[in-house]
């Protein structure tokens, strides 16, 4: 039973994650946002009380942080008493603040895998670079972390948990697919930070086929997908963090991960990288200024967060699995289907924000009721994902399956 | 009669210039290369002694300056003794020169209209913001100014003037049609400054037609040409310095200029303008580095002069007239063919330098004997045309021409 969260970032995502916890914060306790800069907080606690969001009266508090900083980190903690620190900043903060919680003993929660800024797509495993190392420190401290849980690292993990347990128990592959299908109506724009979307694709793909890791390019393995609602969406074998801890959970299986990408959006990034303009390394321009062209590329584009109130269309993204039950052949489907508008509509963010930031204040609300406080370091499909599904059926992210007997809703 | 050369720039179009006046020194006397980096200076020197280019023994020397600075281009004039300058430096700095040889009385020659850097594509008349505004002075004075006397602008207005003179005499269209249909092997490359390269597409497409001028959109009007060697190729109406002086000179004709262009260049420069990476105006980073997206742009872009060893392929360029000669129908295509291999075997440069560099050499020579040395300002289409060619038919620019009796070379 743990209460009082700490959230650490003021983006898209945090924006989510405030907002739903302010929704449950007769469960959750006091609410605290820390980023570096303190008016961006400031910013998310205004829209949280200009849509009357809290459910009971309660704290809400911003905070300037350098989440770089250990010890700051672990001093706002003990200051605050957050016991849940949902820590949705850049992945590039995840082990300062993971070690913040050992320290205190505070519930850790992130939504991707730790990088170093110097390093795009390293070799796998990733999450044995960093955050895994962490792992016995966690069980001798009884530390409970949650590594991963967002939507895709996230639900999508347990939604191959709930696959194998119920559906597909000798599972043969695991195809995780992301499509969104929304329109955001900007001639281009991607839809979180452009330095981290465009990072998770310039650097080789990884998949884990037959046993071992495969290795291509960006937008070399492409295939179409007939999705519910979405319709027909290609997508192409991308890297991606859940890709790492299912397949070492389930080295059995083929684990790939696909993200749908139109036209467009593949043509724009192939000029930018085939230029060097996506390149995270300094170049020197005419006059001599050193400057990072991927930053520059950032600067001329749209400001994610600026998308929302135009965003309209669907998100579909699930887990398909595939392998045998009892020696015949088994198969499932199970997604979510998100609506941008109703999100914005909601708490002012666009879908695939709505999707990354809902999970995490679901596992919050299972650390503070106990379930799944589990004294150690777990991803998402280590745990039971049926009461963590059955949250999100309620709190905006409904699970639906799809098999043989058609498509329904997971009911809990 | 006039003796001695400053050459301003030391770009790849200088290094042709450079290398053709050593090639007719016993005519063109003493040479001097002068740029704000003396360094590049001497690697064209060095390159004229590697290839024995001096026709004699003779004078060829570098100098630092800076050619935005009147007062040090004079001096460099008086110095030097040069009576002839050939300014193929950057547009920017067209005024200051200008004005260094009306204080000197040194003949000037430039190949591009001047542009202030922070006016792209200014509304016409182009030539009547700047350096028609020296007109008078000029004649006053009697110093010799022959303004864009390149390729095009430059050679394509004496092939005008020179389908009018005989072959077409009340012109109702002329068309100017620039065809690079080599290749450089890279991914993507301007074929020189993309600074300069690019703001010559961003901004409105002027054209002169029905007495008055058109505004388009780059890109917006294209047409397939079918010319000699190079085949069918795609053109595109654009904006051009040899539009505004033949319009002035010939305002009962159109005049469009048509530059070529394959898809791949189009895409990528629309993705780069679209996104807003080719402004000239500042944008700030995350970091709060404040950087001209177009100055990134070019940093990362291959250094243009760096593509001719590998550049393979042929140039066609030309001037479509058409119209009446007494009465009847008349239309004549004045052309030139150039190969890029053959350029760099003769000057180490590619074909887009070599069409630009050759021809101030050949008007230089026409000072130098006297022939266009006219004590006034001119565009080139108000000079003679025969003699000019002439001489580009013996130093490396051969003139064809077509008409309804087939192609033959221009004879002179």
């Amino acid at each position: 039973m743990k209460r009082n969260i700490l959230i650490i970032g003021a983006g898209g995502v945090a924006q989510v994650v405030a907002h739903k916890c302010a929704q449950n914060n007769d469960l959750l306790g006091d609410i605290h946002i820390a980023s570096r800069t303190k008016a961006k907080c400031e910013r998310i606690i205004e829209s949280i009380r200009g849509k009357g969001s809290l459910k009971v009266e309660g704290v809400l508090e911003a905070h300037a942080l350098d989440a770089m900083d250990t010890a700051a980190v672990a001093a706002l903690i003990r200051q605050t008493g957050a016991q849940i620190v949902i820590n949705v900043g850049s992945a590039f903060v995840n082990m300062y603040v993971l070690d913040a919680c050992l320290e205190t003993g505070a519930a850790y929660m992130d939504t991707a895998i730790h990088e170093d800024p110097a390093k795009i797509c390293e070799t796998p495993p990733w999450y044995a670079n960093y955050e895994w190392k962490r792992r016995d420190a966690c069980t001798e401290k009884g530390v409970t972390a949650i590594l991963g849980v967002g939507f895709d690292p996230g639900v999508v993990n347990a939604y191959a948990k709930l696959a194998i347990d119920d559906y597909v128990k000798e599972p043969e592959s695991i195809d995780i697919v992301d499509i969104n299908a929304g329109s955001h109506g900007r001639w281009f724009s991607t839809n979180f930070d452009p330095e981290i979307n465009f990072r998770e694709f310039t650097g080789t793909v990884y998949s884990w086929q037959q046993g071992a890791w495969q290795s291509n390019k960006m937008f070399e393995v492409g295939k179409e997908w007939d999705l519910p609602v979405v319709g027909t969406q290609k997508a192409y074998l991308t890297g991606h963090d859940e890709v790492h801890s299912l397949s070492a959970n389930y080295p059995q299986a083929d684990v790939r991960f696909w993200m749908g990408f139109g036209d467009h959006y593949i043509n724009v990034f192939t000029v930018l990288n085939n230029l060097g303009l996506l390149s995270e390394k300094p170049v020197k321009t005419a006059e001599g200024l050193e400057v990072v062209p991927l930053k520059v590329v950032k600067a001329v584009l749209p400001d994610p967060s600026s998308l929302a109130p135009d965003y309209e269309g669907k998100t579909c993204i699930g887990t398909l699995v595939k392998g045998k039950t009892d020696g015949k052949d088994a198969e499932v489907f199970i997604f979510n289907v998100a609506d941008h508008k109703d999100a914005y509509n909601e708490v002012g963010s666009q879908g695939i924000s709505y999707t990354a930031g809902v999970p995490p204040v679901a596992a919050a609300m299972l650390i503070a009721d106990g379930t799944w406080d589990v004294g150690t370091m777990k991803n998402v499909e280590e745990l039971d994902p049926k009461p963590f599904l059955s949250i999100l059926n309620r709190i905006g992210l409904p699970t639906e399956i799809k098999d043989a007997n058609g498509i329904r809703p997971f009911e809990g």
